[in-house]
């Protein structure tokens, strides 16, 4: 299969870009330094990448960014840049995505934890989270045929525990949270929030 | 209780007041009509409205708009308009309601089935319904010993289905839907979706 990773040069994208070369023809995509240069916050780049792309048998996205901040003190400027970034830049991916997946090809993006778990700090990283997953079911309902749709939801990954100075123990490794991009790769589902548990 | 009601003069909003009214002081807000004037997608009416109502011990709102088509037809302006509206307008009433809600008062917010069960032409409801679930759970963990945060997910209503043509047996009568916020105004819970099933 020949596979765009959105985020190829993030924690878990770059585990997922290994697991999943040695099998298939893998393209990266971000910010700056991969394959192809893509903004989730500015729907042109994206236009722009599909038609650098061509097509593909499957888009994976491990990319987004929702601020992380007590809600007394997210500003109005936090919310927009949340829901513009996580949440309508993974939307607008597979909004765009029409004539560049192959019939039946799969889409997959991704949540977290904090949707359904909160803690204190994540409120709009919960309504972007939440937003992707419930994205998923209705635009799986309306793709039916043409492509799959499905969501990783990672709990905490270890390294980044770790770089919090918490313990990676009380996380999954990022080389495990890429095994449930796989399976939204290479199951016959549609429509899933696929959940990353603690191995 | 002083209670606020946003959307106090719509279909459900209609039944809030009239099942509150018998035992509490009931304003109502809408953008027309009301006692208080808002419009949910302009943050600076809500803080213009707070400002007039003093202070509560409890706000409902079953208020707030979002665009239902299919997918393939919704508009980048479509998205934008129910993120504003529905979504971003029952946070920030959350948000903007520091100082105006008596220590312990209860706050309850709308989302509806969609978030969980799709059809056709609901996308971008259920990205704003899910988004307003996740909220209430992390602004309840974070409110809490301040305000209780709740929100109502009613199926469809019995007369809203009547008005498109469909049984209104299929649905739940809007005076039952109404009863749902009286548990959250009345039951000691906080960061629940208080599901409203078919009667
Ligand atoms: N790490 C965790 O514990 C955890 C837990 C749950 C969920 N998640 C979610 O998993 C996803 C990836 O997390 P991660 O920890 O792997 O992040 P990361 O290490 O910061 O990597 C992010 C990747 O996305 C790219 N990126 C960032 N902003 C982008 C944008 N606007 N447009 C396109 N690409 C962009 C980055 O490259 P450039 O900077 O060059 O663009 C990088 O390749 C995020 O959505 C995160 O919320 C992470
Ligand atoms: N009816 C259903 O089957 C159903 C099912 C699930 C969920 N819901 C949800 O329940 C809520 C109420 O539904 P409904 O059927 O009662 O709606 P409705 O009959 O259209 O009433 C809407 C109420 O909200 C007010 N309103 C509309 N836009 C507003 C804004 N921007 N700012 C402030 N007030 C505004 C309206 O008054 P003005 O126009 O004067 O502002 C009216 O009082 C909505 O969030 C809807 O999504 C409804």
């Amino acid at each position: 299969m020949r596979v765009l990773i959105v985020g190829a040069t993030g924690l878990i994208g770059k585990e997922i870009v290994r697991l999943l070369s040695t099998e298939h023809q893998v393209i990266g995509a971000s910010r700056h330094g991969s394959d192809l240069s893509v903004d989730l916050a500015d729907k042109a780049s994206i236009v722009s990448m599909y038609q650098q792309l061509g097509t593909v048998d499957a888009v994976i996205c491990a990319a987004g960014a929702a601020k992380f901040a007590p809600l007394e003190s997210l500003t109005d400027e936090d919310f927009a840049f949340s829901l513009a970034n996580k949440l309508m830049g993974q939307v607008n991916l597979v909004r765009c995505s029409g004539g560049h997946v192959t019939q039946g090809g799969s889409l997959t993006l991704t949540s977290g934890i904090l949707s359904l778990h909160p803690v204190t700090g994540s409120a709009v990283v919960g309504i972007v989270n939440a937003g992707v997953e419930a994205f998923v079911r209705s635009a799986a309902l309306e793709l039916r045929g043409k492509a799959r749709v499905n969501a990783v939801s990672p709990g905490w990954v270890s390294e980044t525990l770790a770089a919090m100075g918490q313990a990676y123990s009380a996380g999954t490794p990022a080389a495990v949270v890429a095994q449930a991009y796989n399976r939204s790769l290479v199951e016959d589902i549609t429509g899933q929030v696929i959940p990353v548990k603690k191995s």
